[in-house]
C-alpha cells in the first residue's frame, strides 16, 4: 500500500481538539487506501516554555541538557497523537527518536540526521497501524538526546517520508499554502499551486519560514513530494515536487527576506591563499554554517572578508573568527546585526537573462544600498540595510508581477 | 568517597528558583566530602497537567501511552537540574531512566524494577560530578518506556542509592519528616526522630504517604538508610534505618490511615481447597495486587471471601473477580468502596502483649465497627466505615500516648 507521511506542527497540536481533529484526518486518508506514518512537533509554545526555565536558570545552560529539556515537548506530543488515534479507532504506536532510530550527528541544538532505521515503524505499518514519531529529535550513536534546530520537524518528516519510501509528505501548519511572497509585506501576495524542489531550497535558504532548507534537501534528493498545507481548513495547499513543463515561462517565482542574520567583517587580512579556507574550516569545525560570503583587497593591499551567520550562531562564530583572525594577524574584527537579505528565486532565471539588471534598477530607484551579492543559477539575494527591507520586497513583488490581479501594495 | 543520593520531589522541584536552591545544597554536599547523585521527579503538578491531557482525549487511554507521556515530566526536571549544577560550578549530567539503564517489567504505568546498571552513572561519580537521574520511569528489556506508579520517585531513588552503595539517600519533601500520626488529624502528632525498616514498610503499606512501600523494601534489602526531610528548611528530619537499641520501649510508634482500597466480596462459593489460590493467581497474573483476605464459612456451608485492592484497580480486579466466580459458580461477586484501613504499627508489640486487645476496646468504646482484622508482628489493621476514619485515628493517638505534651487533640 502507499504510504503517506502527514507533519503535524505546533500550532496543529496545539490543543486536544485539534489533535483528535488530526486523528479523524489521518483516519480518512487510511480509509482511501494509504498506510499513514505522522510525525508531530510539541504543542504551540511548549518549546519556549520549556527553554524559558532553562533560561530562568542559565541562559547560557549546556546544549547537551536544553536537548534533553526541549525534547520532551515532542515525546508528550507523541503520546496525545497515538492516543487520539486509539480513540477513533486506529492502531498506533509512539516513538521517540530514540524509539524509531534516528540518528543524528553530536552537535547538540543543532544536529544532523545521519540515518534511520525505518525497521521499527515499518513493522508498525505493515500490521496496519501508524507510527507517530516525535519530530525535532534524535539520538547519538552514544544514545545521547540531539535536537535538530528549531523549526526542524519539517526535515524530520521529510527524511522520515524518505526513509519509507512515502509517496508523498503532508506537512500540516498554520499556514496554508507557500506564497511568492509574505503576504503580511504585500497585500495580495500570489499563492503557489506548485513550486519546484530547487526554487523551494532556495526560498528557505533566504528566509521563507515555511519549511526548513533541510527538510527540502530529504524530499529533492529521495524525490519525496511535499505539499504544504493547513490542519484549520480543508484546501489543497502547495506542492513541492520535480520542475515540470511551464515553470520556467515565470520570470521569478517568489521573493524571501531574512532578517536572521548577522555580518562578520575581518579586515586587513595579508592576502594570501588559503586565509578563507582557514576562517571556514575553523567555524566548520564547530558545526557554525556561513551563508554569504564576499572577499576584496583593500587600498593598503591587504584582503577584507565579509560573510553572514545566523544570529543565534553570531557569539560562537565571532569567538572562532576571531580565533583565526588573531593567528592570521588581521586588523581588526567587526559585526553588523542590522541586515537585512532579499532574495529573488525562480527557475525562469535560467533561460531569462537581464533578471539581476532589473533587480538592481529597481532597488536604486528606491536609493537602497547594496552591501553583499550572491547569487545561484535560480536565486539572487543581496545584503541590505535592515530599514529597507519592507520597502525593497514590495517593491520587486510588484516589479516581477508576484501580486494577484485586483490587489494593491500595502502602504508603508 | 562515600556517596549520598539525594532525592527532589515535585514541590521541592517546583520552581526554577527552588531548583538552584537544591543545587546548592548539593554543592555544600559535596564540599563536606560526598559524592552525590540526584534523583528528581516532574515539577510539582506537571504528571497531572500531561495525564489530564491525556484524559482529555480518552481517560481508558493505554498505559504504554500514558507512560510515554508523563515521563516527559521528569525528563524535564533532570534537564533542569543539570543546568542548575552546571551554573553552581558542578559537573552533572542528566539521565533518563533509559540511559541510566533502569530496566523494569513491562507493566505499564505500575512497572517494578528489575536491575539498574549503574555503570554510567558511576563513571560520572568517578570524575567528580553528579548524575542526575529522572524518578518515576524505567524501561524494558524492549526498550519501551514505562513508569513506576504515582510516587514511585522514592523507589527509584532507593534503588539507585542501593545500586551505587550509598552511604544514605536523602528524601527531600514537603514535610520535615514521619509523624507518629498525620498532623492534618491529630494535632500535636509526635515527629519521630528514628524509626526502623519495618516499622515504616507497615506504615507505607498502611496508608502513610511520606515514603513508597517499595523505596522501604529497597533500602532496608540493601541497607541504605533513608532520610526524610525538607528542601524548604534546613533541620534534620527523620532517618529510616535498621532497629536499634530502644525503640522496642515504645509500644506504638505510629498510626496510619488508608482511604484508597474498596473491598470485594465474593460469597456463595463451594468451600474446597484451592479457591483462594484461584482467585489470587488470576488478580496476580494481572500484575494486580491484594492487601487484606479474609475467608470464612456461611450458615449455607458455602464459603465467603473479602478482600481489598486499591481503587485503581478495583475495575480490573472486578473484572478478573467474575471470571473465577463464574467458573467457581459463586453466588455474587461485590464491592464496597467506602471503607477505611487503620493501622497501628510497632516494633514494641513484639516484646508487649494486649496490644491489639487494647485497640478494639478503643474502637469499640466510641461505637466502630471492625469489617477486617489482619496483623503482622508489628502492626494490627482494621478495615472500619470511612465515616469514623478522622475519629478512629485520634483515639488512637490519644490512648497509645502519640500526642506532644501540652497538645490537645483536634476535634471534630
Amino acid at each position: 500500500m502507499p504510504i503517506l507521511v502527514h507533519k503535524y506542527g505546533g500550532t496543529s497540536m496545539g490543543t486536544t481538539e485539534r489533535i483528535l481533529s488530526n486523528a479523524h484526518r489521518i483516519a480518512a486518508d487510511i480509509r482511501r487506501g494509504y498506510n499513514v506514518a505522522v510525525v508531530v512537533s510539541a504543542m504551540a509554545g511548549e518549546t519556549n516554555r520549556l527553554l524559558g526555565l532553562a533560561d530562568a536558570i542559565d541562559p547560557k545552560s549546556s546544549g547537551r541538557e536544553r536537548d534533553v529539556l526541549a525534547s520532551a515537548g515532542e515525546q508528550v506530543s507523541i503520546a496525545l497523537m497515538a492516543i487520539a488515534l486509539h480513540k477513533v479507532g486506529i492502531e498506533a504506536v509512539s516513538f521517540t527518536a530514540s524509539q524509531a532510530g534516528i540518528v543524528t550527528d553530536p552537535f547538540h541544538t543543532r544536529a544532523k540526521i545521519k540515518s534511520i532505521d525505518a525497521g521499527r515503524l515499518r513493522s508498525v505499518l505493515e500490521k496496519g497501524g501508524v507510527p507517530v514519531v516525535a519530530g525535532f529529535q534524535g539520538v547519538t550513536d552514544d544514545m545521547e538526546v540531539t535536537t535538530l534546530g528549531r523549526g526542524a520537524s519539517d526535515t524530520s518528516a521529510a527524511a522520515i517520508a524518505a526513509a519509507l519510501g512515502a509517496e508523498r509528505c503532508d506537512i500540516y501548519t498554520d499556514v496554508d499554502g507557500v506564497y511568492a511572497a509574505d503576504p503580511r509585506i504585500v497585500r495580495g501576495a500570489r499563492k503557489l499551486a506548485r513550486i519546484s524542489y530547487d526554487e523551494m531550497l532556495e526560498m528557505a535558504g533566504s528566509g521563507s519560514k515555511v519549511l526548513q532548507t533541510r527538510s527540502v534537501v530529504f524530499a529533492k534528493k529521495y524525490r519525496v513530494p511535499l505539499q504544504v498545507l493547513t490542519s484549520f481548513e480543508d484546501k489543497p495547499g502547495t506542492l513541492i515536487s520535480e520542475e515540470v513543463e511551464g515553470m520556467e515561462e515565470i520570470l521569478v517565482t517568489g521573493i524571501c527576506s531574512d532578517k536572521t542574520e548577522a555580518r562578520i567583517s575581518v579586515y586587513g587580512i595579508p592576502d594570501q591563499p588559503g586565509i578563507a579556507a582557514q576562517v571556514f574550516e575553523q567555524l566548520a569545525s564547530q558545526g557554525l554554517s556561513v551563508d554569504m560570503i564576499v572577499q576584496g583587497k583593500g587600498e593598503d593591499g591587504l584582503a577584507n572578508m565579509s560573510f553572514t551567520v545566523t544570529k543565534s550562531d553570531l557569539n560562537d562564530a565571532v569567538k572562532a573568527t576571531e580565533v583565526v583572525a588573531k593567528k592570521l594577524k588581521a586588523r581588526q574584527v567587526s559585526v553588523d546585526e542590522k541586515i537585512a537579505k532579499v532574495s529573488i528565486v525562480g527557475v525562469g532565471m535560467k533561460s531569462h537573462g537581464g533578471v539581476a539588471a532589473k533587480m538592481f534598477r529597481a532597488l536604486a530607484d528606491k536609493g537602497i544600498n547594496i552591501y553583499m551579492i550572491s547569487t545561484s543559477e535560480i536565486r539572487i539575494s543581496v545584503v541590505i540595510d535592515e530599514d529597507y527591507t519592507e520597502l525593497a520586497v514590495r517593491t520587486l513583488a510588484k516589479d516581477f508581477d508576484l501580486i494577484e490581479e485586483d490587489e494593491g501594495v500595502v502602504s508603508a
